[in-house]
């Protein structure tokens, strides 16, 4: 017995076309025309959109910062990831100084397991490089299906690791077929300017763009692509936000460097205006990278009607403003870094990327899920609708307009940056492996039913 | 009654998976498990990969020259082509001065109408622009399916148009919907250097490449794509040889130009160093633009692996070494510019390009074929394997190496640029809407079946 | 018996240093202390900058343009040129179509001689190219010192030459030794525009810069250049004016092209918002390239500071705003292109370029004089204050700011675009080959004693 | 009573003619014709050039590094230079770990002070920052006339300094007026490679520069000019050597970032293949960054020749193959890293520069004295032939070819890389100070007679 998705048109990262879509089991089994086997359930989808269910490379799901944690859980989160549309996620589990990478795995699937509501893997943060990772890094590829890693060149004295924990990074990574991935900001330079500014007496939100500036996002992203060049290793640039940073990977694009990047709603759909709100409000959009000019917005529009950008990921990061983000209230340097995210991508990419024309449909499947499964070795598993791929399954509504607010908003924070955006159509349906977790945009599951990724290599570029 | 194709891998621009494959009629109906109808014929095509149709963008069948024609009509070039793997082509119908493009077209259509294996559309090649012609421009898109139109800026004298008329002719195809596809060499120049060399007596074939440098084929390149910008309007670059154009068009792209541009295997594989056979051999290769150097060919790769390219195609202007070939055995500037290709393109790509690792085997398909199908209007009814798209098949057998050879190809030209060359893997069945052309590598169908397309205009971008 | 100019500063394009300075005859003798011979005639400059007078290598004096001709001669003009600070003028003396290069030269002589206040030299702007024009390009550089010829890719159907031409002419100036300088836009493109936009009924001046965009600049730059590149000939761009031309003359720069751009007061001082004046005001900026943004403003600069940019010359081209210009009141396009500024170059380019620090004093002489010397044939003679140099010298007092206006220049004009606009400094004393010509700001010789100046070959680069 | 220089071609960055020079004391006092006093020496120096002393802002004499010290001492180095036709000499003073910046200054000047034949100046470099040495750094400036400081990016562990120091000190030299040199390597990465090489048993000095790949030095250039930019300060990069590094200097200026660069003999000279020499000679050519490719050297050239190069200094720092270098025999990591050059840097450049046409005779002048000066704030008292300036004068005597030889030179060292290279023309005599040091090539003056230059500030570009 299966079901039958009847009357929607199917959306890959190619492909567009009315057809009906039999689900046996966790799979997908057939595309085509006249599927419905006897006692197979028929779901009615007429007019609607069927995309792959979205996979988001980046969240930080429970992840303690300092004396707190992310607002958002794993069951928080993957409930709102899945209302939003999305059926994987991708968590930087991470790996706190003086832990080895067992410890900070089986950490991280104690947080995890039994309680994500999407289908999940981890990525793996190191932030304390030594010959023993080194060797750790290839076990768990071999055997935990964590097949990426990352790295931060900002945030000194805490997550930052040196140019020579990366170049070797970067090269244990290429003989066990890992994938490194890289918060590309200069640490030093943040850190000078946040003590100039404080010196200055400067401590309000505004304050916390000025002292990352533009340049020293190209200056690290340079710098780590120099490293990849050296090392010959792939390399995967998280949350790009900014015409020069893109000129760079386009450049390292055409000398056939195989470096990836990743940009974020956030950096396409918001700017350096919003640290002008009123009072403390700058404090929500206080993330890293900040928020850029709109000349960076349409440059990375222009990255991605191009192709030259790989992913749209979230980097969800939640913090609430009351309690967590006016810890910085007097010092923008101790405002907590992120914002939520995980619920909104598939709306806002849809609403402002495809309704408007400046990505078409099939580069928002690409985006939004397929790129991400290729890259992090969860294709054809994941990313695409095809007989034998998992059935996850977005139902997207075209019709019937919203307006985002933390009002009517799944994730557990107290607020949205995107509060008053409008979004064009609707999460309709979700499929989770056969299984029908979202109904009519209702949670139609009580349980999280998510299992773990172990996740293949990226394979190397040959010759 | 359908067909089944049980047993292969089904590979499109951005899948590959193991499925059945059901037609009726002239379609696919299905891809999947168990799809099989009582009475449906079964073809096992285990091991196998299936790739959409190949689409050949650009050839030149039945082309008079001067005095002669090409080698090739539609009933010759057509077979080499289903037989190589290819069922669709589209072929530069072409004006000739003083003509209309209404003659032209009708003429177009006595050659190819009834004589032709695969399907076929018609590009038109504009030679004499005038408000009459603009005119027609527009006729041709809403009344013929012709939805693209060339432009030379090369041969003085005898295609060549000039600005004026070319940015006429893209603000024209802006409004109608067409695509202005352009040679991108300064017919000027080559017109001077022809002269300096014939006044130096330089008369063999080693001197076509020297008379038209990269620099006339970038110089060209850059102008078309300004004009393109002050119009607004899109342009396709046909045969793109060298990293300095490719330089060019990436610029644009980032700048988001809607430009995009087509190389062919002959710039992939073959390099300048042909110039050099011995005798009156290098004849073979007098194309226009010439071959170029090794480190073009690696940029062309490069630009095809990042996507930066958008179509492989052949330019297939075939012309016998003897008798042909020979007009020019005491003037190089009397060869006939052209070459084979549009039989061994499939295999080639797949041999140098798959194997190798330089692009992916979903790059092939949608530089085969996926592209060309959305640039030229005529996706997802050709360029894809999905419900509902025509059922045109191309089943590739990855076992099985050959040596390419004139005396075992089908083109009707007396001799290959590729003599010699490997091929790994081969064309097992082809399939053209449904039915069966191609069985085991030989013809089995033995009348021409292919049918004129009537193609829709390109999507101009938005915002 | 001698002249010593005692006390002032002596500024070349390198060096600036107090000393003394000796003039003999025509010549410079000896700079330094203590030079004074008895019998000379002692002029005190203390606090005073010695420059080298000024070079103006693109005037247009007395140029028939349609029915009219060009507001001042060659009286006037290099009246107020010398009382500006320039001594020496390079005009583009025409053939005009039919004609041959020896009647344009006579016809410019019959204009020139004994009616021009500075020394003066001709450039030939070449109309009608073919082979025997050719030989007579060497000839002019043999025998009349004529060593640069100019070519329009602008202004079709009057001027502009095909890119055939334009080839041919630069592999002649190779050969001779003379150098081919290019006005650059894509004359193409500018027609058909007009054309559109008279179609469309915009008449008015506003329209005139929306019919010369930037592309057709940049395009045009780009062309010479890859024509240069082939013909491996030197080639200088007259009149540059935005950013995106500056980028292609700097790539080819590095490329070892041996290209020249020269830019002027207006593109620099001057931008697009001056057609959005008042009435039929715009009309007064109705040159060609037209004014610019503020960004290719700011790009010239940078390009100056930077030595990517050679000479900054005025394109000095009068038209009466009442009697000239309104000839376009009912139609731009027939309004003639060209704006004033022989007179108000050096003063501009100080007080806008020196004073704020945008250019060292080095620089303003380098742009304003000596490079102009030496890509032209002049120097040593011109272009440097030295021994054995003539002693062409203008005699800048830095203090005393004063407001341009038409009311007190000299130019045989009605109007100057720079009307209110400050000048700090001013010329005190301007010497010509020793005689002086002008005396605390006054005309001090009342006859035009400037010479016709014959000069040599640009050295070709070596290896 | 004087001396004038009879019959000589006086050549600046700009000039070059005909003329007499009269010195009086320790200044030109006049350039010119007729110029004896009564009494004055006069000295005939027809059809010889005369160039301003050479200027060598890159030594490093009497350094320790390590257990040994440079081979060449204040004496013997500057011998070698003024024979060479430099009269001037910038060495790196050096502070080692722990000590003040005053300390080292002391220590510099015991070294130097009575025994340098040519007049000196000192730069600081810097391999312990933190918040008093950036007092200091001030004091200097204001007392000492050391303008500028310079930083190691590479050399890891003992004189490398990270990013934030390099910040800080851009930001204090911005603020004193100082000029920050850095030596562009990244040392993370060189430390990595040859940790692996090294690992591999890779021993020879042909790994040397296979541990220092250009990718490391235009990732280091790329990164400290993003810091310039962040604190707006100027920086000066020592030793350039690639044509990367090179496009990422260029791309600076043409946004408008005060950086210069400065590139040596070895690296338009020398290349790549010396590393291959027989046995161990490759450790002749171990210095840092290493020798490049053939076509970096050409792009060195076009640097040059399109000026956005700025000096040409040796970074002479001398060790001898026996005794010194082959501390290294059996582990290249160990060979102390340089080269001489001092004495040979006038001739090679005007030999391999000015001769062949790839600089003229003016550029030669300006990056072997004029720019120096001007950056390090010695202009106009060096850097010029011109009165007021000191009367250091190189007689060059274009004749007279000779050919390189360890066997000839007086560097106190026991090789030069340039052994068997052609030298067109030599030094006839060199004045400094209006004292002649040498005589028909031979030193004249027994005794040391420099002194120390105090300097001054490098003026900050407005605006």
């Amino acid at each position: 017995m299966g079901i039958v998705l009847v009357g929607g048109r199917i959306v890959t990262a190619v492909d567009s076309y009315q057809a009906d879509l039999r689900i046996e089991g966790e799979q997908i089994v057939a595309i085509g025309y006249d599927l419905e086997h006897p006692g197979d359930e028929r779901i009615l989808v007429d007019g609607c959109l069927l995309f792959p269910g979205g996979i988001d490379p980046h969240t930080h799901f429970d992840l303690p910062v300092g004396n707190i944690s992310t607002a958002d859980d794993f069951e928080s989160g993957t409930k709102a990831a899945i209302l939003g549309g999305t059926t994987t996620i991708l968590d930087y589990a991470t790996q706190f100084r003086g832990e080895t990478l067992k410890a900070a795995t089986l950490n991280w699937h104690r947080k995890a397991d039994g309680r994500s509501y999407t289908d999940y893997g981890f990525h793996m943060a190191v932030t304390d490089w030594n010959m023993q990772v080194a060797q750790e890094m290839s076990m768990l590829v071999l055997k935990e299906g964590i097949t990426s890693f990352k790295f931060y060149m900002a945030y000194k004295h805490t997550l930052q690791v040196d140019d020579e924990s990366l170049l070797q990074a970067l090269g244990q990574a290429k003989e066990c077929g890992a994938l490194v991935c890289v918060h590309c900001e200069n640490g030093d330079v943040v850190y000078e300017l946040v003590r100039q500014a404080r010196a200055k007496g400067q401590t309000t939100p505004a304050y916390h763009p000025l002292t990352r500036p533009v340049t020293a996002e190209k200056e690290a992203t340079s710098r780590v692509i120099a490293l990849a060049q050296i090392a010959q290793a792939p390399v995967y640039i998280v949350h790009l936000t900014s015409e020069d940073a893109l000129q760079v990977v386009t450049a390292a694009k055409l000398r056939g460097t195989q470096v990836y990047a990743e940009t974020c709603p956030q950096y396409l759909l918001l700017n350096e205006t919003c640290y002008q709100a009123e009072g403390f409000n700058g404090a929500k959009y206080v993330l890293s990278p900040p928020l850029r000019s709109r000349q960076d917005q349409e440059s990375l529009w222009s990255g991605l009607r191009t192709g030259l950008l790989d992913t749209i990921a979230t980097d969800h990061c939640a913090f609430n403003f009351v309690g967590h983000k006016d810890l910085g209230l007097t010092d923008f340097s101790l405002i907590p870094n992120g914002a939520p995210g995980v619920e909104t991508r598939m709306g806002l990419m849809y609403t402002y990327g495809v309704v408007p024309g400046k990505i078409s449909m099939n580069q928002f499947v690409n985006y939004t899920s397929t790129q991400a499964a290729k890259l992090f070795g969860l294709f054809p598993r994941k990313g695409t609708l095809a007989p034998g791929s998992d059935a996850d399954i977005t139902v997207w509504d075209p019709n019937g307009d919203s307006v985002l607010s933390v009002e009517t908003l799944h994730q557990a924070v107290d607020y949205t940056p995107y509060e008053g955006f409008q979004q064009n159509g609707q999460v309709k349906h979700v499929f989770l492996r056969g299984r029908q977790v979202v109904r009519e945009g209702q949670l139609h599951e009580s349980q999280p039913r998510g299992v773990y990724l172990s996740r293949k290599s990226l394979p190397q570029k040959k010759g």
